[in-house]
């Protein structure tokens, strides 16, 4: 049997319309059979924070960008329009109404396909995220372990 | 005959120096004879708005999109500097100055060397463009399509 | 002996986050013994600039521009949190502390690993940046060099 085409994503951003295209591509490919890993760096973890604030010991740096960061994927901004989070409103209404799911769901869903969801350490140390304040299911690695994937992929987008 | 190399661009963003890039890119791989894909999503889909106003019929959501959004490839503001539009008036003179064409006729030569511009047909329902509003000549497709053509490509970009 | 695996990446983007991001995957990938190439174009060539005033000839918008651009790797913003420079000390202290090399020691390392770094020319005439001001030991090619090596690579990013 032929292998799996490979489709790998970093997300970097950390805004709600990115992370719905990336996701909206990452379960289109796994749809068609692929291999996806998302590779969540920088602002991009933070679509992978619990909504819930989590009681963990940090610095007072780490604890200035836990409270300065998004809490999870639906508090992210819009990287264009956000007009302090009526943007963000906006574009929920257009995707219930289009019955397209949303960011939350977009997630569970590629849970469910098997897309590989990767928290990159080195950025979870730069800005003092925790295991604990991320969702469950997910992978932990570090840039060589996305090469790895990245180099036997089809498809490579940095998002 | 061998097969013609494939290039893929997905424009996300809906800025001037990034479509700039973008279209320098596949007029680039269109001439080395690469088959060449610009797949148009979020706010990316605004470079192929024609200029006038167009009436059709829009509920009140998208009434508000169309107006705060850049009407075509000549009204994009840039990603940095964009000072109220004097830094548009600033590159598109420099661009003039060195001979680089401008993204309009970057756009027409496109479309002269057969790269396929693509609107995300998921993308215009939620921000609510109907076709009449974009120019002529694209093609209309989903996420589907475009992974179709990204799974056969050497190149695939995310802009 | 097999040849060796080639990643590119574009570096647009001119803030120092994502010019991070760009360096720590280039200098993973040559790790790897990838051939790596970071084609740098429009903003993305500030990182690039030496970060004393270099006196060179130049018009009135090319002076603007350059006066009105980060003065190479150390002065770069964030594309997020920047707060008029905070962010950015924030980053480079944890940074630090975590014992991540600081982006000009990133450079460093990846001239030393042999990525080939590439100003993108047509830029440069585009901003009037010359290249007495940009670091030595650097490439000057257009789009059709950067194309010629995406071709033939296995990861080509944009960012």
């Amino acid at each position: 049997m032929a292998e799996n085409d490979k489709t790998t994503i970093v997300l970097f951003s950390g805004e709600l319309d990115k992370a719905i295209a990336a996701f909206i591509i990452a379960n289109g490919a796994a749809a068609y059979d692929h291999e996806v890993t998302i590779f969540f760096t920088f602002w991009g973890l933070n679509t992978l924070r619990k909504d819930q604030l989590i009681a963990v010991k940090k610095g007072i740096l780490e604890k200035m960008f836990g409270k300065m960061m998004p809490r999870g994927a639906d508090k992210l901004g819009l990287s264009k329009m956000n007009f302090g989070g009526i943007g963000p409103q906006m574009i929920k209404h257009v995707m219930k109404k289009h019955n397209v799911l949303s960011l939350p769901q977009l997630i569970e869903l590629a849970q469910e396909q098997g897309v590989k969801l990767v928290a990159c350490t080195m950025t979870m140390d730069l800005l003092g995220l925790q295991k604990e304040e991320l969702i469950d299911g997910i992978d932990y690695a570090g840039v060589a372990a996305y090469l790895g994937d990245a180099a036997d992929a089809k498809v490579n987008l940095f998002i």
